[in-house]
């Protein structure tokens, strides 16, 4: 059906379309496996191995030879083989010289050794064009045609003309080469796919220990309070009714993280009167995950919104409104609409409305190609203004909620505040800042600061 | 109002800015829209045409001559005439030696010809030096100035300079140019502007049969058994209640596709006990197109939510309430909570919201700008970890949805089970499979046998 | 936690990587942030300045000397000084002969100068290599390590070597170059970071005029209409009822203007006969701002949908339930199920969901990366065919919307039409037009006319 899709053609591409030699140093799995994908992509791969025997596993449209005669058949050479063995290629220096060698290693931890492995093999030959390269492609991708994830491959290397080579093949197998410049991008490239998602687990960790101390503050209010005191077992409190506590109280929270960071920045340089000291270790690094902050928080919004959305279809609330209608009928009187209730009621959901839509755009625009379509003036002022005007609004939806009960000692079961009020703590702290820092009397100097003006020249010396 | 934007200076650029001169061949549609683009852009155009009367459909500044003086003129030659034409071009090949020419030719059909028209063109006038480019561009989008589309001018050649030049003029045209590498790239290029969703097409159809049998499926379930045995005529249903049965249906059961080639890939290696034998084309086509079940599976699932979300508002569940409520309100009694009930209706939200919330989540990360920025590491992290975790919740939301009616025979009309029942087949099958998947003592091979491992070495031979 | 990610080591890299010396020329803000960035990332840098006295407040490890001296230790120099000073580089023409000149200068207006600064550079200096790069970069950011927002460096210059000289060091720094082509964009390039979301300048204002416009009409008629008189205070109708009249009115007439300008064009090719004739302005101008219209729309539209579904959370909403039951249970009667109305309800809410489900895809296919996804047909196809399609279902829920009460006089109040009526004109009016251009009799000539043909040859002339 999809016969003639390029993806199935890659699978199975037309090999009259013959292309140069290349050879592969290695036969471990990456090695075959690259070598498989590129005798697909119409190359011819010769392999270069101690053993000429081990070739079952080898594909076979592939020559098998000794290190030396393979690497005399082509130009481009790719080193398949851990870096612990790649002292074995000093004796080939001669053979390699000139040559274009991929490197594309990896290590089993972060930073394992001082230098990159392409650059210790660039010290090893210092006579052949080493280029760095596939390391961050799976072999199981490579050979299944499932390319789902990135297909970007990041190429570094000293020399233009063997890193054009390198990038013309990535292009033939179907990949996205990205010039990462020079070969001392290596070690940033080696260590691209050991990551796990580093910037995200500070947040994450922050954010999941918040939660579950939220979630049981609320499970002690909520459902053993009323056991205790009420006898009422309300225990499935746990499936919608605190989990809906929590999440708007976390959004709020790490809304607020998120813009702490730069109130702080901003009192310090005030402070200090220069903006050319660094500031301390954990304020750059807060800085450096907002957005994850920022993203966990429109999150659990999202979740708050979800769970409010399907509260009327709820046994229990359904329950809840006719047990009310059924008891005011049968008292034979309707009460008269409330209009200070319907305007709390109204506003608090307007404004919890209009914060998340809000919020929502925050995020759309921290997507990487809608926010690398963006100039910097562009992103600061949805990311500033627009933020801080959800920020107002979420602040504001959490106290229009609270309502009457706000701050009412009857509210406080065993004197222990609900969690929307411990909420609104970090948020109206920035919200009063952040009106001082933009007075013309505070905001001028910072502005003057920002723009390099000294307070204190010889401070900064 | 918009005077100095971008978009519209591009409209009418300042032609002090003069730029060297091309040739076009061809006086066609697209020879024409090209010419009047690159005239605004500050080109100074020179048709070459057989005759030069035809000339009042020419842009006013351009010059048109014959072929041989234009090609003359200029040092880049885009030859904008069909493939069938090229062959008059070979008494040219003197003067065309050593320029570059632009091949932007389509073809009407996916592979029509053994070569690609711009290798023909190379393999007419070796002189010369050939890039592709130009022809996934519209010329009624080039006239029109309204490029929402992609911008991207796909870009492939054997010279280096040559595919330089060609890209600085896609760049000055306002367009980003895509080094697609050598002239082997060509034929791929000339394909990808003939299809339409190439690897939509069969998950299209799929779903497409899927809920048509499913709806009708409902329909003789609810509407006409009802109407036939209870006289009752139902059959607004089609509008709400019948799509949000299928959707919800639908949406699990491509889940579980997504899925399900994984299963069968890894039986299959277990079975053979090595990895590097191609799989059966099916399962090949199968994992190729599982991100494009899982957006129409997550689809499904929004429609679901959306369809859900508005019941409240739906003036037959008003009816329902309202008569439900005046019924216990007429006879005196108010009814308990029941709480297995409330457990019940709020862990099946819970689970659908959750579940719902994760599926977002993998659709957000198969944005092509975000699975450009996680490693392969974090992508199978996501795809997998969180994959799975979302087939489960939306499994166990459909089973507590049939709660108490799960398998009880009163639920069955004409013995025939209801569709969520049958949605529940492939999902408990994989989750079961993958369940002894990973139980250590099979998880262990597997691994190895992903690791290049083989069970029978010689089998591969 | 976080101490291996790249984002931490890009604030304090390995320092061992020496790079090659790059000389800036200004001790200005901008010019200390990008030599603080330089040196973190392993370049020396020399800074050259009139006086060496004011070196407080320049990175440590970076070394002032005069100009002279500090660009004959360096084949690059960076220009961070401001246009106007341009001139007293002339007199050391000779020393900066052959050197790559790199212009971050930013005008304070756009087009602030008949030429850009970078080709005034170049006419200064007609012996060195001018390079434009960085310039869209913010000094805060590059101080302060947060570069959340692009990381896109637009580059552009004449000398290819020079451009890749400069692009290594923009990969370096952490960023992405952008080759702009040739000197002629700088001055694109140095317009760009000046600009404040131009394209949305005429779309904001626009349905800011029309918002408020009908937030009044229906304040007047559901507000003020009720308390004169019905002596009914409905003030409360601000917060949420109000907004969810406009904002599906707005949504609706955005969606209507998006594909106006499509049909005017029809008419003009068709009323023309020939398509090479350059449409008026104002329409040129509008279908450039169709892709904003578009998502504006989008945005009314996810606001009206979102209000909808908090509806029954609504205090007022649920007062006017209860009394509705409790006065049905006082009169001991239960209505019937009313089929009409439950067809009706249904079936507007059904193709409300609809509507907005396909809306909510054309915005999804409207993002960076997924529309440099699809060719040409393929976006055509959804943004055609799909968007059509949304522009019916969301024009057929307004009407079943209106219902019985659509056209009947009762409706009227002060003889004024509610404002769904006024927001259908537009959209039927397109949708009748197009159902005619799509006859076979009239799409054949306009096709024709789109592929290139005229119906009067001399006319274009």
């Amino acid at each position: 059906m999809n016969k003639n899709s390029s993806n199935i053609m890659a699978l199975a591409p037309n090999t009259s379309n013959k292309r140069e030699t290349v050879c592969i140093f290695g036969t471990g799995d990456f090695g075959r496996a690259l070598g498989h994908k590129m005798i697909q992509s119409g190359y011819s791969v010769v392999y270069g191995s101690r053993s000429t025997q081990i070739s079952n596993l080898i594909p076979k449209d592939a020559e098998v030879l000794g290190h030396a005669e393979a690497a005399q058949k082509a130009s481009i050479i790719i080193i398949a083989i851990q870096r612990q063995h790649y002292n074995f290629l000093t004796p080939l220096a001669e053979i390699l010289h000139g040559k274009v060698l991929v490197d594309i290693s990896n290590n089993l931890k972060l930073n394992q050794y001082p230098e990159s492995n392409a650059e210790y093999l660039a010290q090893l030959l210092p006579g052949s064009k080493v280029v760095k390269a596939f390391n961050t492609v799976s072999a199981w991708a490579l050979q299944s045609g499932t390319l789902d994830a990135s297909r970007q491959v990041f190429v570094c290397g000293d020399d233009v003309e063997a890193k054009q080579m390198v990038m013309n093949i990535v292009r033939a197998l179907g990949l996205t080469p990205l010039d990462k410049g020079s070969l001392l991008a290596a070690q940033e490239i080696e260590n691209y796919p050991l990551q796990l998602f580093p910037m995200w687990k500070f947040p994450m960790f922050l954010s999941l220990g918040l939660t579950i101390f939220f979630f049981i503050y609320c499970l002690v209010l909520e459902v053993i309070y009323t056991y205790i005191y009420e006898k009422n077992d309300l225990s499935f409190y746990i499936a919608i009714t605190i989990p809906n506590r929590v999440c708007p109280v976390m959004a709020l929270i790490l809304l607020a993280l998120v813009y702490l960071p730069g109130i702080f920045a901003a009192i310090i340089q005030l402070y200090r009167g220069t903006k050319y000291r660094r500031f301390p270790d954990w304020l750059d690094r807060w800085m450096l995950c907002r957005k994850q902050l920022g993203l966990i928080a429109l999150a659990f919004a999202s979740l708050h919104v979800l769970y409010t959305l399907v509260s009327p279809l709820r046994a229990y609330v359904r329950w809840r409104t006719s047990t009310g209608i059924i008891s005011q009928a049968l008292n034979n009187q309707t009460e008269p609409l409330d209009h200070t209730n319907a305007w709390l009621s109204d506003s608090y959901l307007a404004l919890g409305v209009l914060g998340y839509f809000l919020f929502v755009l925050l995020g759309i625009t921290s997507l990487p190609s809608v926010s690398n379509n963006v100039n910097w003036r562009e992103f600061r002022f949805v990311q500033s203004k627009l933020g801080y005007l959800a920020l107002i609004f979420c602040t504001a939806h959490t106290m229009v909620y609270g309502g009457k009960w706000f701050l009412n000692p009857l509210a406080y079961k065993w004197y222990l505040p609900d969690i929307y009020i411990l909420s609104l703590v970090i948020p109206c702290a920035i919200l009063v800042v952040k009106f001082v820092l933009i007075l013309p009397c505070v905001d001028k100097p910072l502005t003057q600061i920002r723009q390099g003006w000294e307070r204190n020249p010889k401070y900064s010396e």
